[in-house]
């Protein structure tokens, strides 16, 4: 008690007065009513993720969501409904099928699938498999004249890890306690020097590889899914872009059948395999990828303002992209939707940005805020340029559009389908006790938490990086991190239609009072501009 | 402690003397050492999944089984090595690969194997989705005329079950203590009753539907795997007998892939799918099924007294059939090896049996045992005669053979993989301090318990069924019922070396402590002859 009163005292003397922050219940009751009883947020997750399927970047399949959800907004009578071009993102790829077999010296059918943006291989085809393991430059002449005609098996086995917590995880009042101690960090620095070697390294390596594979003329490459339990958990190989080497056709196995494989070839069987990957590169050319936009336009001296609520629309290919991450998008459309059918005339524009190439990098909400916020001066050193712009080292002052100064606040969901249970500040201490405020009438659905930690890896940072504010929810984990984060069983089955009604209805109140209240939201002092 | 006191008491009133069990230090050393320091049970386990792999009964992988493992009963020095066949299984069946691809709405290659003893489809077949909802014989007429050339959907879809315990578990103390409690059963007459009529029910319905689909001319059935995350839980349909409906090909589906089935179908969509199943019958008669059998010959004038150790080496066809029961084969044969290897000279003969058929209803073992020790007389009713013996009425007093009465104890191992924790006295509590004082030079491995429970399901129980001692081990159960049981994901990366060494070291002092003790283990009353 006496250290809480002095910090009151402290903040009184030092002139800090913390006026209550507005809520409008009437409005929030409405938006509950509409999100609780008449939600269509199931429906809008269902065909993105049952219709529509996965939506890898640059797919057909995500131009199909592309046109789907300006549909869906026109539909709801938002405004300036349109698709974003951003630039030169890279060629579409899609796969319909894949199989392998073990031909000898047992017969069995094993489990993979192939990452995105490698070839395939026209057929089936059949070879000994070898085992390969290229950890360097080095490691590729040892393998040079030997690989025409075989199938590679990439890589160790990994021992089997043994599921020690339950697979779906809720918060409970410890683990959100939890979340209220701030980790103080290291040095960004020598952090950033060791993330930019490595990642430079294994640019370099992916290249060669890719090159000395396809040279070489081996049939098909094979390594080990990142988690156990009959999983495929893959992502992307080959490359995006025109003109680069694709290498060859290269799946992702599960552990259950990879390392079996390697302890044959320990013991020296000859092990063949027929593989039949079914995917192709669907332009020659890069081509741009598409965000989708519309608004709930503001009225009066404010409507110049900006409100935005975004999730990716991407996903990786194997699952059909529900937790990741058609629930975000679901839940953002849902809380434009309740905005018009509670008939809200929000002071500023209120803007959903529904991403694309946000596995790839944060490409799409990296590329809008640029071209409508702000953005770093472009490297001049092609080393600096060929790195993702969270790897970069400052390249001079920021360049503000007028935008910039508009702008207010961006709200991202991209954590997974779990329900919400408070919100992360970004490290933003002047943006807690608004949302304390504009929590509060969700405490009784579970969200009760303000946390001064960051959170990252989504597109809310490409907001936060030219010194916005930008917001991510802090969610349930669900079964995200055990069965379907980038995994095949990414799927329609794994998610809880109340939590995304919930969602929906705490982003809807946010967006509200985000584009009602007086002033803008507090911005952070930006780092990268001292 | 007086409670204690007064059972003292009241045992020494009633002329109860608990003559201290006698344990063999020194052999319980030897095996030890031997088991736990030049260990070939990996080797074993190895070679069973990993060479030859999955051993459905009747296969040419069963029969490859039979001949490596008396191959190494052979190079053990184990005297009497045969296989012992047993007549009537049925037919052998084998698969080679399997695969669904969902070719509209949307193209996606969806993850099913099929079900044993069904065929394949001579090649990738496609055509229309139906759903097919057939609960009871009256429900066959609505789909006749309309399921030609249709891939027909079976049953509902299964809402997902999150995983709120750890796949894998351990006993610790409390329970191990909750294992020391005895559930006295109900009625069994009732219970058997009930269990009759599902089952024949269930077989009437199975044949007559196997028959429906196949002369509608259907192209394949997809049912949904029994468990979630991914994993094909799927053990047998159609049937292996000569001269029964065999339907059509029929496949276990991942529940995340058959549920947007159901849905897609619910909302109308034309949903066409393309099956391959390269599957076959590899008889057209019914064959025997052959367990094998090998022994350690006892000496002196209890020689042709018989102590048992056993497993089923058969196997269901999707995994490589490793915890379920390549580990049970692994530990028996081990204990087999380590007995030799510390020149174990026991006075009653150590008998080894490798089960066959145990995965369709204990078949080998059960036959084995009525060949051997007693059967009850075979039912005259053909009704009675078509029920599993477990399920049969008493049929008259139990048919004795010679070796019925030289026969002392049977050790099981079957429950997965996990640890020996102890073992389950079925209910014969006069064996209990004689495992009691076995287990004690295995208490540092973790083997403390011996429960009075019963446990069932597997070869034990055709010993016990005719009145004869038959045990299985506690084990710990690791993710047997969460991810290997009957699943593709049964292979050996699931199992720990450590365990299947502590229960090698377990089983060969049990069956040397068992094969020159004074007396044979004590028996129960049979139930079922007064």
């Amino acid at each position: 008690m006496f250290k809480r009163c002095a910090l009151v005292l402290c903040l009184a003397s030092s002139g800090v007065v913390m006026a209550q922050e507005p809520v409008d219940l009437d409005m929030v009751s409405k938006i509950r009513q509409e999100a609780f009883h008449r939600s269509q947020v199931m429906d809008t997750f269902s065909h993105l993720t049952e219709n529509i399927g996965a939506r890898l970047t640059n797919s057909p399949q995500m131009a199909e969501a592309n046109a789907w959800t300006r549909g869906k907004f026109n539909e709801w009578g938002l405004a300036n409904v349109h698709d974003d071009a951003f630039e030169d993102f890279g060629r579409g790829w899609e796969f319909s099928t894949a199989s392998v077999e073990m031909l000898s010296e047992r017969v069995q059918p094993l489990h993979a699938l192939p990452k995105a943006w490698t070839p395939g291989t026209s057929g089936p085809v059949e070879g000994e498999l070898v085992h390969v393991e290229i950890k360097k430059l080095e490691d590729i002449e040892k393998y040079r004249g030997k690989l025409g005609g075989k199938i590679l098996l990439l890589g160790e086995a990994r021992e089997y890890k043994r599921g020690e917590e339950p697979d779906s995880h809720r918060h409970d009042a410890t683990s959100l306690e939890g979340l209220q101690q701030f980790t103080i960090p290291g040095s960004a620095a020598a952090d950033r020097a060791k993330r930019v070697k490595d990642y430079s390294e294994r640019q370099e390596l992916a290249r060669a590889v890719n090159t000395f594979f396809a040279e070489e003329g081996a049939l098909a490459s094979i390594s080990i899914s990142s988690w156990d339990n009959g999983i495929i958990r893959v992502a992307g190989g080959g490359s995006r872009k025109a003109g680069e080497p694709v290498g060859i056709p290269e799946l992702a196995m599960i552990a259950e059948h990879f390392n079996p494989l390697v302890r044959a070839l320990e013991r020296e069987d000859t092990v063949r395999l027929r593989v039949n990957v079914d995917a192709r590169f669907l332009h020659e050319e890069n081509q741009p990828g598409y965000n989708t936009i519309a608004e709930i336009p503001g009225r009066g001296r404010k409507a110049n303002e900006i409100v935005m609520l975004g999730a990716h629309m991407d996903s990786w290919h194997t699952g059909t992209g529900a937790a990741d991450n058609a629930a975000g998008v679901a839940v953002m459309m849902e809380a434009m939707r309740i905005l018009k059918a509670v008939g809200a005339q929000p002071d500023r524009t209120i803007r959903v940005a529904l991403w694309s190439g946000e596995e790839q990098g944060l490409i799409g909400s990296q590329d809008y805020v640029a071209r409508h916020f702000a953005a770093y001066p472009e490297p001049t050193d092609p080393a600096q340029k060929a790195l993702p712009a969270s790897l970069r080292e400052p390249t001079g002052p920021l360049q503000k559009k007028p935008d910039y100064d508009r702008f207010s606040v961006y709200f991202n969901m991209d954590n997974g389908s779990g329900r919400f249970r408070g919100i992360y500040a970004q490290e933003n201490l002047a943006a807690m006790p608004v949302f304390e405020a504009w929590l509060k009438p969700f405490h009784d659905v579970g969200a009760t938490t303000v946390a001064t930690r960051n959170t990252g890896s989504t597109d809310h940072i490409a907001f936060d990086r030219v010194g916005l504010p930008g917001f991510q929810f802090i969610q349930d984990r669900l079964d995200y991190f055990t069965n379907v984060h980038h995994t095949h069983l990414d799927t329609w089955d794994h998610i809880e239609p109340e939590d995304l009604k919930q969602a929906a209805a705490i982003v809807a109140s946010f967006a509200w009072h985000a584009a009602t209240r007086e002033e803008k939201m507090p911005r952070k002092r930006l780092l990268e501009q001292d």
